[in-house]
C-alpha cells in the first residue's frame, strides 16, 4: 500500500503530513528534517519497546539522546517537562537539536512544548503512534501540559517540521486508545464534513476491524479536515480553529474532575460531544434525529456516550468556568448545528446547560439505558 | 521633563518603549494596552511596597490579580514560574488576561515566559524598574527561567505589547543594581555604537549621579540601538542579534559556576566583556588600547572587571559548552573587534580560551590589581 501526504498550509511555518506502512523505519521520512547533529527521541514506555529501535536505527547517523517517559497522563505535567529537559542538558544538547516525539498525544504535546521552550525553541518532528495523534493532537501546532487546577492550561503554539504518521503503529493499539481516537475522527464529521460523517456510519465496522485501506482513508481524511480549518486561523483567534473542540470544554471538565488519566482524552471528548449535542437540541439548535445520529456513531464506535459516575454536577459546571475558551466571564461553547456544521454560542440558557451536566452527571441506570438506547 | 518613544519594528508584533517620570501612574500608558476585564500584575517583595499601589490605582478600572514572588534570581526556575500559573488559576484569569510584569529582569522574564505559555499566550506588558530592565532585559522579547545546569535554558521569544519605563524607579534602585544596568549600556557603546560609547566615558560621573537627563538619554539611546539589532534578527536565527550576547557566555557561565544570585547579571556580563576583550587581544583582534578603554569605563561605572575566586577554570569552560550559542559542537563566542564593532567567532585557538579563563578565575592580588589598572 502506498503512503500519502497531506499539506499543512502555514506559510513560513508550512509542512507535511505523511502517513503510510513502515515509515518509521525509513530515514528518508526523517533526515532532511533535522538541523543538527544531536536527535533527541521522547517516547514512553508502552512505545520504547516496540518502535523505538527502528526509529534509532533510522537516525543511526546522527548522534541520538533518547528520553523514555512514564506512559499515560500523569506526567503530563511542569515536572514531566522538566525530565525531558533534564535528559537534553545531560547530554547536553546544543541549539540546533532536533527533538522527535515518538508515541500517542501526551509524548507528541510534552516533547513539542519541550521543543517550543529548550533554548527558547529547537526543531521539532511529530512521530504519532496512536490514532488519536495521528488524526489530531500532532498536526496543528497545540502542545503542552495540564495544571492541577485544568487541562493543557500550560503550553505553546509550536508546529512540527514533518509528522510521520506511520500506520503500522495502529495494530498493536489496545482497543481502547483505538476508539479514543475515533472520537476526534467522528469530530471532524459532525463540525465540518457531512459526507464524511456518513461514510463512517456506513463503514464503522471495517475501520473498528483495523481494515488497513479504511484506517489510511480516516487519517488521510482527518487531517485534510484538520489542515483546512488550521490554515484558516492557526492561533485560535478567529473563530474557525476553535470548532475543533467540540465536546472539548465539557471534556477536559470531565477530565479534570475525574483525575487526569482516569479517562482517555478521546473517551472525554465523546461524552462531551453527547453533551454538546443534547444541549443543542434542548435549546432547539439540533433536530433530534441528528443527536441520534451523533451520539449513535460515536456508541457504534465503543465510546462512553451516557450519564457518569464521580462527579457532581456544580464541580462540573465551575470547572467548565477555567476553560481556555473563556471571554469576558462567559464560556463559550462550541455546539453541533447539524451534520457537518457547528457554531460558537455563548448565549445559551444558563438553565438549559444546569439541566444537561445534570442528567450526565447523576447517575441513573434507567437514564442512562435512555441516553445510549 | 517629558516622556519618548522608541519604536520596535516587529511588522505584526511592533511595540513602542516609553521612557520617562511618572508613566507607572498614567492609565494612559496601560489601558488601551489591556485585552480583556482581567489584569495580572506580577512582581516582587521588593518593587510591591515602592510602585504597586499606583500601578494597581491606575488599572482601577480592570479586575487586579497580583503576584508577589519572593525578590532575586532565586524564583526564576519552572517552580517559580508554576507560582504564576497558581495565582492565575487561583483568581481563575482566562484568556483575555493581560498579564503586566512590574519589577526588575527576573520578574520580566518569568511573568513574560507565563504570558507567553499561559493558555498557549495571552497579552503582556513590560514595566520596567532597574536599569537593567529598562535598558535591555525589557525590550525585545526574551523570556525564560534557569535550569540547574544552566541560565535561561528553558524559555520563548515573546513580544510584549507595550513597555512602561518609569524613570522615577531609577531614584529607589541600590548602588551595585544600578552598576549592573550601566554593563548592558556599556554593551551597546562596545558593539553597535562608538559615538555612544565615547559619550559614555565623558559623562559617566554624570550618569552615576542619577542626573536625570543624562539616564533618559541613556535609556533612549540604548533602546534604539536594541530595537534597530532586533528588528533586524526577532529570533536570534541571523547573525545581528548574537551580538548582544557579548559577555554572556563567559558570564552566564560564572552565574551558574557561582550559584544564580551570588553575582548580579550585570556584574558577571562585565567581567565577561572584560574577558571578551581579554580575548579579542590575546588573539590580535583587538588593540591593547581598545582593550583597555573597554575594561576602563566598566571599572568606573562601578564594575567588577577582574580575577575572581569561587570557580575553577576547567568548571567555567564546561560550563560554557552547554550555552545556547553552541552550534555542531563548538561555542561560537562574541568579541570586540574595536570600539563601536564585534564579531561572531568560533575559530578562537582552544589554549588561548583557556588562558584567558585561567587568568580571570585563578584570583591572584597583583593580578587583579594588573587587570583593574
Amino acid at each position: 500500500m502506498n503512503s500519502s501526504t497531506v499539506n499543512i498550509d502555514l506559510g513560513a511555518r508550512a509542512y507535511q503530513v505523511r502517513i503510510g506502512p513502515g515509515l518509521l523505519s525509513a530515514a528518508e521520512e526523517f533526515l532532511p528534517w533535522v538541523e543538527g547533529a544531536q536527535v533527541c527521541v521522547v517516547t514512553d514506555e508502552t512505545v520504547a519497546p516496540l518502535y523505538l529501535e527502528r526509529v534509532t536505527a533510522a537516525l543511526a547517523s546522527k548522534q541520538v539522546v533518547t528520553k523514555i517517559l512514564p506512559a499515560g497522563e500523569a506526567i503530563k505535567t511542569l515536572d514531566g517537562l522538566n525530565h525531558v529537559f533534564d535528559a537534553l542538558l545531560d547530554a547536553p544538547c546544543a541549539r540546533d537539536v532536533t527533538i522527535i516525539a515518538l508515541g500517542g498525544g501526551v509524548v507528541g504535546d510534552i516533547a513539542g512544548f519541550a521543543a517550543a521552550c529548550y533554548q527558547r525553541g529547537v526543531a521539532f518532528i511529530q512521530a504519532p503512534t496512536t490514532l488519536l495523534a495521528q488524526v489530531d493532537s500532532s498536526v496543528g501546532g497545540k502542545t503542552g501540559v495540564n495544571h492541577a487546577r485544568g487541562k493543557n492550561m500550560i503550553g505553546a503554539f509550536y508546529q512540527p517540521r514533518r509528522v510521520v504518521a506511520d500506520t503500522d503503529t495502529l495494530a498493536t493499539l489496545p482497543r481502547r486508545q483505538f476508539a479514543a481516537g475515533l472520537a476526534e475522527v467522528i469530530k471532524y464529521g459532525v463540525i465540518a464534513d457531512a459526507e464524511f460523517f456518513v461514510w463512517l456510519e456506513e463503514n464503522i465496522d471495517a475501520v473498528s476491524a483495523h481494515d488497513a485501506a479504511a484506517l489510511a482513508f480516516i487519517i488521510e481524511r482527518s487531517c485534510i479536515n484538520k489542515a483546512r480549518i488550521v490554515a484558516q486561523d492557526e492561533l485560535e483567534s478567529a473563530g474557525a480553529r476553535a470548532l475543533l473542540n467540540l465536546g472539548h470544554t465539557f471534556g477536559h471538565a470531565i477530565e479534570t474532575g475525574l483525575g487526569h488519566g482516569a479517562w482517555l482524552h478521546g473517551e472525554a471528548v465523546a461524552t462531551g460531544m453527547a453533551m454538546a449535542a443534547a444541549l443543542a437540541a434542548r435549546m432547539g439548535r439540533l433536530l433530534a434525529a441528528d443527536e441520534s445520529r451523533i451520539v449513535g456513531l460515536l456508541a457504534a464506535a465503543g465510546l462512553p456516550v451516557g450519564p457518569f459516575a464521580g462527579l457532581a454536577a456544580d464541580d462540573m459546571l465551575r470547572l467548565m468556568r477555567v476553560d481556555k475558551k473563556v471571554r469576558d466571564g462567559r464560556v463559550r461553547l462550541i455546539l453541533p448545528a447539524g451534520i457537518g456544521a457547528a457554531d460558537i454560542v455563548d448565549d445559551y440558557p444558563a438553565d438549559l446547560l444546569a439541566a444537561t451536566v445534570a442528567d450526565f452527571t447523576v447517575a441513573s441506570t434507567a437514564t442512562a439505558a435512555a441516553k445510549t438506547a
